[in-house]
């Protein structure tokens, strides 16, 4: 396995120490939900915070039951014990390689850690790209094509990976590109893993939704979490739907689950329970959160496009993913500098989700862009006109400004690249 | 890497088995403290649950610098930029196995998660036995000709554990023996990594403790946890201390976290902060934990020696490690069966410690003995005489009258192995 230091990890910092030195910059680089929790929430963790024995490596039967339950509800019957919990879905999609072996095929673009885990597995990723104006699902032609020759050249690849919808591109595959991969995934002996932790922030409601469990579940493990829908990143929540007849498979996951991580903390597995129990509190704040996501998405997408990036409108979660390529700035790695540096954006370059290096394209984050304290957060959430906010209102001005700047500047003026920054 | 199902899982999911169907099981398996959490903890959790961001990998620095000022009351003068948390220290003993790399030496018998880590990161642990009489520490002598041998053949050799005082025998290495170790260590250049988290258990707060990270600050990472003094193991909190200089190796280990893991749930680091500053009624606590350990894991000495066990006397922790070879009923394995099956006495078999497996050795855990409810476990915690609680009384009894059939039946009939079990 080999150990390579988050270029996310690496952005992040820089973005933090340029702000405690007092310089404004724009969040948009972490993936983080970026509002409060909701107080039933935290009412259910102190309520368990009795809960100090190690308990079940796959969860209580009670975190397991819920999460059936969820899934149930939406079109997926299921058994809890195929339910696995995890700290974070990060971590039980780590034990699912290992458990699994052999190499995977990802999207590309797709969400940094899926390379980095196969990596410190010893897995070779294989990368890719969506078919146009999708994201997170690879072109399943190019799959079928790709797979076969990886088995010609002696290699073991055993599973793909879909992220529904995206992280990076906030995109949603449409039913038949889902349907299309499902197919390659049968006749080439894959099994799916569909990762589904933004499936409830579908910004529009009637968007089909269509998993891969839906059409394959006897090959198809689903995850999902809380960190995402419940801006609960830092309680670790995960849980992870084993595919029908997966007992084997949830015996090698359980086996790696238990030298690793155990379980997830007991008075969190708690209140996941009750979250996964979709109750109307909850089902509420969610609502309010995908229509927060969705309209600063939209706006921040708007001011892309004003700009002159390629970029698809967001579907799903809280990013997007412009591609800059057109005012020849040099990569994604030089875009991501000179918008750091000389106009105060944080963003994080595209060749960090495994797409090309040479392309001007980042991802962008929206969701730090609600507020600083939990009670401007909380006013974004219960805003009708979220855009409205002074705080967002400026935010959302600085990025006009920073991107008006960006390309009215680099128009054939090269020399600019030295130019002082334009928001200190 | 490999994935190999855990016996301690199957062993107590036996036992569960057992007692859910109504047998009479005394549950000797399982490594938990057995205790109540403290309401002080509790109140922590509580208040810390608006936390809900990812925060940093390596930990808050509230946290940091409460285990440095924690390591730092213990001798150990500790930068807290050298201090990572993790989701239990098991994650991040995982996450250096991978951070480190190489082949590591393991004392035989060792705790069941050492090998099956190794295993999973594909390392190849390299067993030494501990000194006649010691427990958690291989032989220093033989590691240097074991160490030796296996490079002459090619291997890479980076490290060697201890654990002190020892997960199974309950013994703490003497600190000649530790500093016979760092010299070996040094002159092999090899990383130490000592397992620490039964350190505030050790019965005797008289017993001289001398810690690798004492003679050899350059080269000890120190990893302790609150599973154990706090009776914390559901909520999966850990720190690790690095060596003086480990700045590449904290990048590395924070590379590996923030793929599998990301950190541990951030309310709990809110509790860890206040539970790593010694505050007085926490000490108080352990202090009283410690003793119910230490009194009964004598009790249970007193009962093994009786019934013929070779077994060195518990120095910390709530285990111990008898041999009953003398009984010739077989291997581990069989003594184990024997002892479930006919005697409702649950244990672990010494192979899954590492340990020979035609040597009749188990481990006993002693920490399940302390009664079935909060209210029971509070009271054994408060007792000046935990023993003549009739619940406790009651499991010694059980486990005398066990281990005394044990004995009288097996000596020299053979056919008595199909007797009808002793204890429903």
């Amino acid at each position: 396995m080999a150990v390579t230091l988050s270029a996310t990890l690496a952005a992040n910092e820089d973005i933090d120490r340029r702000r405690r030195a007092g310089e404004r910059v724009l969040h948009l680089a972490f993936g983080e939900a970026g509002l409060p929790v909701h107080p039933a929430l935290r009412d259910k963790l102190a309520a368990a915070s009795e809960r100090n024995g190690y308990g079940p490596v796959a969860g209580t039967s009670g975190l397991r039951a819920a999460a059936a339950g969820y899934w149930t509800r939406r079109g997926l019957p299921t058994d809890p014990d195929l339910v696995v919990s995890g700290p974070g879905s990060k971590s039980l999609l780590y034990g699912l390689l290992l458990a699994i072996g052999g190499d995977i095929v990802l999207p590309m673009p797709s969400w940094v850690s899926y390379a980095a885990q196969a990596d410190l597995v010893g897995a070779r990723p294989i990368l890719v790209p969506a078919p146009p104006g999708e994201g997170g699902v690879p072109d399943p032609d190019l799959v079928a094509e790709e797979v076969r020759r990886a088995r010609a050249a002696g290699r073991t690849v055993s599973s793909l990976l879909v992220t529904l919808p995206d992280n990076p591109t906030g995109r949603l595959a449409t039913p038949e590109t889902v349907a299309r991969l499902v197919d390659v995934a049968r006749e080439l002996d894959l099994t799916i893993i569909s990762d589904e932790i933004y499936r409830d922030l579908v910004h529009d409601p009637a968007l089909p939704y269509t998993s891969p469990a839906d059409l394959a579940p006897e090959r198809t493990l689903v995850t999902t979490g809380l960190s995402k829908s419940l801006a609960l990143g830092g309680w670790r929540i995960g849980v992870a739907r084993l595919p029908e007849g997966g007992h084997d498979l949830r015996a090698r996951l359980l086996a790696v689950a238990s030298e690793i991580w155990s379980a997830p903390a007991a008075p969190v597995q708690e209140a996941a329970a009750y979250a996964f129990g979709d109750p109307p509190e909850l089902t509420e704040r969610i609502a309010s959160s995908r229509r927060l996501h969705g309209v600063v998405a939209r706006a921040v997408h708007e001011r892309f496009v004003a700009a002159g990036a390629r970029v698809d409108a967001p579907q799903g979660g809280f990013y997007l993913y412009p591609d800059l390529s057109h005012l020849r700035l040099g990569g994604s790695a030089e875009l991501t500098k000179i918008l750091l540096e000389e106009h105060g954006i944080g963003v994080l370059p595209g060749h960090a989700f495994g797409d090309d290096p040479a392309a001007a394209r980042v991802r962008v984050a929206v969701s730090l862009l609600y507020g600083d304290t939990a009670e401007e957060r909380m006013a974004a959430l219960a805003s009708p006109d979220p855009l409205r906010l002074p705080w967002i209102a400026q935010n959302l001005d600085f990025l006009t400004t920073g991107l008006r700047e960006l390309s009215l500047t680099r128009r054939g003026t090269a020399g600019a690249l030295a130019a002082t920054p334009s928001h200190g």
